[in-house]
C-alpha cells in the first residue's frame, strides 16, 4: 500500500532526487527490520548465508587489517564476519532499533573491539574514524545485503551509493561487486486463480451494489468502474512472490540490467528501461507472464580482485530456494506459445510516486511466432508492491 | 506494528496531546480507508449499516432543514442519508483520496446541491459556512461512524470531539450519543493454539541458534531472551479479533467505560481506567480470557432528544456479527473456574507511545472461588495493534 510523500522532510538521499518524510519511511519500511522474526527469516536462508560467508572467508585478503563498513547491518552477522575474517576496524549501521541486539551480539561474540554498531541511517550519521584529520574516503571494503524482490525493491542500494560516495577509498572494495535483473517468460495456472478471485470480487460488488439500492436507498453504481480498477490492480497487476519451478520457466532468460556497484549512480537505477528478447523453449504452453529474479557477484575490484568469486542467484531452482522467490508478473489473458516463437521485450521499472521503495512496471511484447506470423504488440502495467 | 512519532509535525489535536508525524499517521493509518475494498467491507455489514439508517431516518426531525457535518465521511453514505433525511446542508470530511469517491457517489445520487465533500482532515479544515460573519457554532448535527475495535482503537473519536468543540451549537446533536465498552470472562480453544505457535517458534529458534553456530561460527543464544519477548508479545499478548459466539462467555459482562459524546473531552478517553467485577456463570470450566466490545447509542440530546432510540451493539450474538467482532485478551495459562466464582478486575488501556491509534493494556485481576478461597491476585499486559 503506498503512503504520502512529503516535500522538505530530511535530505535529498533517500528518495532519487526526492525528499522522503522520515517518518512515514520508518512506518513504512524501517520498522519491520526491527523485528527479530524478521531477522531470522533472512538468517535462515541458507543460499543467502552460504553466500555472504563464502565471499568473506574465501576472500580474507580484502578483509584483513583493513576498515570495513556494513551497510543495514541488522542483526551484525556480516559486521561480524569481516571482523571474524580479520578486519582492524567494523562499522555496522543500522537505522532501526535492531541495532541494540546487533551490539549485543557483537559483544556475546568477543567482537567489542572491532566492530562498532551505530544506530542511524547512513545518509545522516558521521563516522567517527580517528587519525588523519582530512581523510574522508578511509574504508576499504563496503559489505552490504541490500537486495529486495526482483534486486531493486526497496531502493536501499541509494545508501550503499551514498556511503561509497562519502568514505570508500578509490582503492576500495564493494561486496557484492556486481547485481543483474534476470526476467523470463513463465508459465503458471496461478493466472487462472487470479482471474477468478478478480471475477468473484466483481461479482460480489454487483451483489453488493443491488443491495445498497434495495436496503439502503443508495445507487453505489458510479464506483462500479474505480472499483474493478482497484480490484484489477490487486489481483492481477500487483507482482507476485513466487517460488518457481525450473518447469515453469518456458522461455529463454535475459538480463534486464547490470550493475557494476563500483561506479553505478543513482540516476542509473532510478529508471530501468531495457529491450530484450526471449525464445520460447516449451512446445505447446501457455505464456502465463514473465518472472523476474536477480544474481549478485562477487569479484572484487579490477585492481583488487576477489581470490574466490562467489555467485548468490535467486533464479527458479530444483534444490535451492530463497527468501527473495522470484517476482511474477502475469499477463491476463495467458497466450497459447510454441517452441521457437520469439519475443520482443521492453521493460521500464520506475519508482512509485508515493512511496520510492515499491516500483511500477510496464511490459511492451511482441510475439513473432515460429510459424512467421506476427502477433499485435501489447503493453500491460504492473505494480510491486 | 508499531511507527515511530515526531514532534513538531502537525498540530497537537490528533495524538492526544503529541504532536502527530502526518506524513507517518497516514502510512500507519488513514491509507487503508482510501481503498473501496475496505469501505465496501464496512458498508456490507448489516448491523452497522441498519443502526445508522434507522437512526437517521427514524430520526429526521434533527436532519430535516438542519446543517449537519459527517465526519471520516468515507464513501459518503452517512452524509449521503443525511441529506436525504431532509438536511439543509451537509458537510461531508473524508482524510483520504476517497473523498473523490464520495463526490461522485453523492452527484450519482443527486445530492450535489446539499452535501459538499471536503477532502482534508478535522483538525486542519474551515467549514465554510456563509452568512452570519462570526457565526462560529453552526452545525446542528454531527455524525460520524468513528468506533474501532473494542471501540477506541484508531482514536477517531478525538476528530469527532474536535469537530464538536469547533462548531457544534449548543443545541447541536451528536450521532451517536453515547458509547460504551464492555468485558466479559470468556473461553477459547485458540488459547492452547497460540501457546502451541509461541512454543514452536521458541523451538525453531533454538534450532536456528545451534545451526548459525555450527555453520556460521556465529553465537546468537544472547538474543533468545529477546526473542522470547518478541514472539511471546506477538502469539500471546496480543489481542485477537474473534467473532465470539455467546456460549464463549463465561460470566456476567460489565461496563469498562461510558462515554457522552457531546461532552467527553480527549482527556476522557486518552487513559481508561476501570475497576470492575464479573461472576463465573458456567460450571466447570477454564476461564481462557476476556472478551472486550462496545456499543453505542442514538438517543439525540436531553434537550432535543431522539424520537426513536436506537442501540448499535457489538456483543458476542447467535445471528448478528459485525466487522468489529471482539477483541480477545488471552490468559496464559488459563484458569479452571467455576460457577459462582468472583472475579475483581482492574482495567487500564493506554495509548502506545510508537503509535497513538493503537493501545497498550493492563489487566489486574483477583479471583475469589465459590468455595471462598482466594487466588492470588495476577496482573497483565495486553498490546492492541
Amino acid at each position: 500500500m503506498g503512503s504520502s510523500h512529503q516535500n522538505g522532510g530530511g535530505d535529498g538521499g533517500g528518495g532519487g532526487m526526492m525528499a522522503v518524510d522520515k517518518a512515514a519511511d520508518y512506518a513504512n519500511y524501517f520498522c519491520t527490520y526491527s523485528f527479530l522474526y524478521h531477522q531470522k527469516e533472512m538468517l535462515s536462508d541458507r543460499v543467502r548465508m552460504d553466500a555472504y560467508h563464502n565471499a568473506v572467508f574465501q576472500n580474507k585478503h580484502h578483509f584483513a587489517g583493513k576498515t570495513v563498513l556494513d551497510v543495514g547491518t541488522g542483526s551484525g552477522i556480516l559486521a561480524i564476519w569481516s571482523a571474524q575474517a580479520g578486519a582492524r576496524k567494523v562499522y555496522a549501521v543500522e537505522a532501526t532499533k535492531m541495532s541494540e541486539h546487533a551490539r549485543a551480539l557483537v559483544k556475546a561474540n568477543n567482537l567489542e573491539n572491532v566492530v562498532q554498531v551505530i544506530e542511524g541511517s547512513i545518509e545522516d550519521i558521521s563516522l567517527p574514524e580517528k587519525g588523519w584529520f582530512f581523510l574522508v574516503f578511509f574504508l576499504d571494503v563496503i559489505i552490504s545485503e541490500w537486495m529486495g524482490y526482483f534486486l531493486l525493491r526497496e531502493s536501499m542500494f541509494d545508501s550503499v551509493i551514498c556511503a561509497r560516495d562519502r568514505w570508500l577509498k578509490p582503492t576500495g572494495v564493494m561486496y557484492p561487486s556486481h547485481a543483474r535483473m534476470w526476467m523470463a517468460p513463465i508459465r503458471s495456472g496461478l493466472v487462472d486463480h487470479k482471474k477468478d478471485d478478480f471475477d468473484g470480487a466483481m461479482h460480489d460488488w454487483n451483489g453488493f451494489v443491488e443491495d445498497t439500492k434495495t436496503y439502503y436507498g443508495v445507487d453505489m453504481s458510479v464506483l462500479t468502474k474505480s472499483f474493478a480498477e482497484e480490484q484489477r490492480k490487486y489481483y492481477q497487476q500487483t507482482s507476485l512472490w513466487q517460488n518457481l519451478h525450473p518447469q515453469q520457466v518456458i522461455g529463454t532468460a535475459a538480463v534486464v540490467k547490470e550493475i557494476d556497484c563500483s561506479t553505478a549512480s543513482v540516476a542509473d537505477i532510478v529508471e530501468v528501461r531495457s529491450n530484450f528478447a526471449s525464445t520460447i523453449t516449451s512446445d505447446n504452453t501457455r505464456l502465463c507472464g514473465f518472472g523476474g529474479w536477480f544474481d549478485v557477484h562477487f569479484r572484487g575490484s579490477k585492481d583488487d580482485p576477489a581470490q574466490q568469486e562467489v555467485e548468490l542467484t535467486t533464479a527458479p531452482s530444483v534444490h535451492d530456494s530463497t527468501h527473495w522467490g522470484q517476482q511474477v508478473f502475469f499477463l491476463h489473458p495467458p497466450i497459447r506459445a510454441s517452441e521457437g516463437d520469439n519475443l520482443s521485450l521492453s521493460f521500464t521499472m520506475t519508482r512509485s510516486k508515493e512511496n520510492h521503495r515499491l516500483m511500477e512496471v510496464e511490459l511492451g511484447c511482441q510475439i513473432k511466432c515460429s510459424s512467421g506470423k506476427l502477433l499485435p504488440p501489447f503493453n500491460k502495467k504492473f505494480y510491486i508492491e
